[in-house]
């Protein structure tokens, strides 16, 4: 929606450190098992899919929220925690929440998927559905902090949050030492920051793509100084403008090689696919790396070997159904 | 299709042990991470899915067939492998090969699923189709193993598979130790035996049943003295006769408390149900636990903690689709 003007971040007191994100991957071990880099089919150049989707909450979300609420667990307790989310950090939170008993309310649009509203509730948390998008209701989070007390945990503004969502590299790395080339889904750039941080610090030559929809085009128009406009998108979990002074920016320049974008239909055509080949239900913000593979808006000819992160499957049964026919 | 005679099952040479299972847990724990056991909807008894469709191969299969070839590697690479499988079974065997690095033959009826087909041919290995049914292409299976010398590695009859397939109750007690019930997908019995004699001998008052589609019941016809016949089924994993002096029935009948049989409509329902709430695609053997108990065939008032062995994802696509409409 709101595309937020484009400014300098501001200098961060405290930089993304490397150890963050192993220290998270050392806090959230024991609650998560590791995601299968499963081959992807049809491609000559190894492909491998990073099973974001099959995580508990079926979201990467889990990560980030996780490390989040497991680093503030004190504050979490006396204050309750307050979150604002497209529906899968909302989800992450309150399956977090729970699991150290603090209480949680979750900010969600008014639009966000039943199945997401239904995850955040099944962990005993409060879904309130406030505005029409992402950011009017991250606007009202921010109001109720202030007006509560509780401990705001964002949804990518966040360094705990983003050295969560690193641990996807160190596993990447582990399971395939010889990746070459990640492409990652972008919307605040929270994983996109936590990722392309840990993934160029274990091997500088890796590349690392951020890939939007075109109807999400918040990060691309930061790197490259557009202003296109946001527009209705199945990839409902890239929606949403970038705080102006959030931390992920300058990570996001200093790591990332690119940003592209993919068209609509390509993300349905590759939900498709990802059903028809491997047989997984995933969502629009989980497809467009696939998209941008078959739209070959990312070069694989190189033989480079990919990992692509399918972030996650929470996509409304009837949605999904009706893309299928 | 054919009930085989009911016999009293040859004796034993060696009884598979627990002892079996532990190794076989520590034998392919470097290759398979556990598969979560997760809280399903709608129920006030505490019931979790042990969702084995999330496994490379999408199936439990891959614990048994990885087992027995990794323990008879030297033979498996002089010798090749041969087996015989319904579709699951042989993805795992064509994984594990794959894995070691030896020849695989894998017979299957013909009108086994073609995402199955798939499977077996993506690791590499030969997919032989031959027969109607699972029974003729075991009978083939066991022709070629006698004319070629091929390690015959069976999908149930065969103490190394059933000692794989067995580290799933390992992973339930450890994941929720006040597991109280266990339902599990019964065909051959190479699942049910491993489980049952695990977990019994780690919990002797849980309770286990075997589950079978009405359409299927080799196992129900043999505990109740029966000659009930097999029909079409979308279980398709659990067609096909139990070989009369298979070594999971003896262990079956020590250690399982009953078996009970679900209805075709109660399976299809059950697939919609962990789509609709779940989000997964399952195929109709791993649907049978789950519609044992929105049947009430298995009674859950006394609300025993119970865990539901959700076997596999290996629907074909229009068929799954064919069903959601």
């Amino acid at each position: 929606m709101t595309v937020l003007p484009i400014g300098k971040p501001e200098k961060m007191k405290k930089p993304l450190d490397f150890s963050d994100v192993k220290a998270a991957r050392q806090r959230i071990q024991p609650y998560l098992y590791p995601t299968p880099l499963e081959r992807a089919a049809d491609y000559e150049t190894p492909i491998y899919c990073k099973l974001e989707n099959i995580n508990p909450t079926r979201s990467f979300k889990i990560r980030g929220a996780l490390n989040a609420v497991l680093l503030n667990q004190e504050q979490a307790l006396q204050r309750g925690i307050i979150t604002a989310s497209a529906g899968n950090h909302g989800q992450g939170v309150a399956y977090g929440a729970a699991m150290v008993g603090a209480d949680a309310i979750v900010v969600m649009p008014k639009q966000a998927p039943r199945r997401k509203v239904d995850g955040v509730e099944r962990s005993g948390a409060t879904a309130l559905l406030h505005g029409d998008t992402y950011d009017e209701a991250e606007q009202h989070a921010r109001e109720l902090e202030r007006e509560t007390g509780r401990l705001f945990i964002s949804p990518y503004n966040d360094f705990d949050v983003m050295a969560g969502q690193g641990t996807i590299a160190l596993e990447i790395f582990e399971q395939h030492p010889s990746i070459q080339r990640i492409l990652v889904p972008v919307s605040g750039g929270g994983l996109l920051s936590g990722i392309a941080l840990a993934a160029k610090t274990i091997r500088p030559d890796v590349e690392v793509i951020g890939v939007q929809s075109i109807a999400t085009p918040a990060m691309y128009n930061f790197f490259y100084r557009l202003e296109l406009a946001e527009e209705e998108t199945i990839a409902d979990a890239l929606s949403g403008g970038i705080e102006e002074n959030s931390v992920t920016l300058p990570i996001c320049q200093q790591y990332v090689d690119k940003i592209v974008l993919v068209e609509e239909a390509a993300i349905e055509e590759a939900i498709r696919w990802m059903f028809y080949k491997h047989g997984w239900v995933i969502e629009g913000a989980a497809a467009v790396g696939l998209a941008a593979l078959a739209q070959k808006h990312v070069e694989i000819e190189d033989g480079k070997e990919t990992a692509v992160i399918i972030s996650g499957g929470n996509i409304d049964a009837d949605t999904f159904l009706g893309l299928m026919t």
